[in-house]
């Protein structure tokens, strides 16, 4: 049972396929349509099954829906808002799953008609795969979705969205749209920022090879790689929708690495440990609350022989 | 069978438990010996099973042994080579498992017998855990050991050595030292230190707290952590002992940020997403080299629930 009779997911990606088999597995009731640029995409869904219908342009797929997500990249907001305002009923409420609030609520003000609601929502959730098949129902199962709902948001439109993600296994927290892009900037944002870089700067040595950089990589760097294979135009998005956070929090990241580094060379090594040793604390918390799984990782299959036996 | 009837290992913690199981699976016909300083470490290691006898006193370890493998952290090599020396009998062969190479030869030489080998080796293999609890036998299945023989290494004695090895289950490549400590400044010691600097700076935010940053970890953050979650002390020793290597890829690596730093304030999405393309070669290049799983990681617990269904 869904509060919403019709869902329009505008984007059919790893967070819209997602969204269409969390809502079946949870047997809403509601109709789900869905729009995709791409016609192999919209081929793709229906032929998985997890959308109803799907339509070639984005406001057919939101004739007489009451809730209509949004799962494009954030570039591409202003633009589909534009598409879609014209096929919006009055009542019916738009939201999202992008990685940044206040930019991409600004961008999908501008072509708001009167009487739509709209509710900014965010996911903490995906993988490093992107495309129509990369979806699964599970996806939101224990993680955290963020609303961000405006001063002018219906209180009642907010508990149903919160209650529509709760019912896909997701929990919900309500934050303003600012404060939602500082935190994210530091959890997401960043951390996948400097694996982009590192991977890069990894390629572009004269002393050591890139197969040597491939052969070698147990040591660390391929779970920067794993986070570096991440979808590139959702990302460039990120990064140019959440400017001034991502640059405040690299600033702070330049910062503390120019101590570490100025540790390193006056061979500071108290100062080392003490960062090393309390960084540990942090990790600790994230298993307690459940956000990743506790057994070792870097052993990779290793370690499930292990459990195996 | 192997070409060393008494193997010690000197240090027993997460390699050197794991080199005792692993010397076990492969029946090898050795003795091990093993040394650690804590009681209870020493204690762990006899109850486990990995080891066939332990002593106090490191030098007792190694008496008569014809292989004698350093697993301690690197600051300690110096020391640790003192008090065995006067024990290491003629035509023994000394090897480490140090990440570092040349200040860890340099260490172990200070103190090195007439008539005695020294071969440095790096397994590049670990978790995030530490101690003698931690190892098990397949920790080195198909990853590489890279050994670093000076110009004086008897080749035979090279060839034994990377046969033991590969009798663990490791792929064995041979490199100069300086060669390897470059290598591993960026596909390991890097990417630990900035991993360390994220959570530290995480850490310390005052509009962003603990528990959000915790919370909401699963946008990129809680891999970092995890590499963090790593043995303070051996990874201070790392950095203090491949400083030159790791400050020059540490300069590499903020050039190339501040160039992201400034396409992000530029707005120039072209060029962040031409490098965010880039890196995904990499990452294929890593998985078919078998050097980490293809299967999408961050959906973690859920990605698994979907493997089995």
């Amino acid at each position: 049972m869904t509060a919403f009779s019709k869902i329009a997911l505008i984007g059919l990606g790893l967070i819209g396929s997602s969204l269409g088999h969390a809502i079946k597995r949870a047997a809403l009731t509601a109709t789900v349509s869905g729009h995709a640029r791409s016609g192999e995409t919209r081929k793709a869904a229906l032929e998985i099954g997890f959308v109803d219908e799907v339509h070639d342009a984005p406001a057919d797929a939101c004739i007489d829906a009451d809730l209509v997500m949004i799962c494009t990249p954030l570039g591409a907001y202003q633009a589909v808002m534009g598409e879609i305002a014209p096929a919006l009923r009055p009542g019916a409420l738009v939201s999202d799953v992008g990685s940044v609030k206040t930019t991409a609520l600004r961008d999908l003000k501008a072509h708001l008609p009167d009487g739509v609601q709209l509710i900014g929502g965010h996911p903490i959730a995906g993988t490093e795969e992107s495309g129509p098949r990369a979806g699964f129902a599970e996806l939101f199962d224990d993680r955290w979705c963020v609303l961000t709902p405006e001063g002018n948001a219906d209180p009642e439109t907010v508990d149903k969205l919160g209650a529509f993600w709760r019912g896909l296994g997701a929990q919900v927290e309500i934050m303003t749209p600012e404060h939602h892009d500082l935190v994210l900037a530091i959890t997401s944002h960043v951390p996948h920022l400097i694996a982009y870089n590192i991977v890069g700067t990894a390629a572009d040595l004269e002393h050591v090879t890139q197969s040597e950089v491939i052969k070698f990589s147990a040591g660390g760097f391929r779970d920067f790689t794993r986070i570096a294979a991440s979808d590139p135009t959702m990302w460039r998005d990120v990064f140019l929708a959440n400017k001034e956070a991502v640059l405040e929090m690299l600033a702070r990241f330049n910062e503390d690495l120019t101590a570490l580094q100025r540790a390193i060379r006056w061979d500071d090594g108290d100062a080392l440990f003490n960062l090393f040793a309390r960084t540990r604390e942090i990790r600790r918390g994230i298993i307690e609350a459940g956000q990743d799984m506790p057994g070792p990782d870097f052993g990779r299959s290793q370690a499930h022989k292990k459990s195996d036996t």
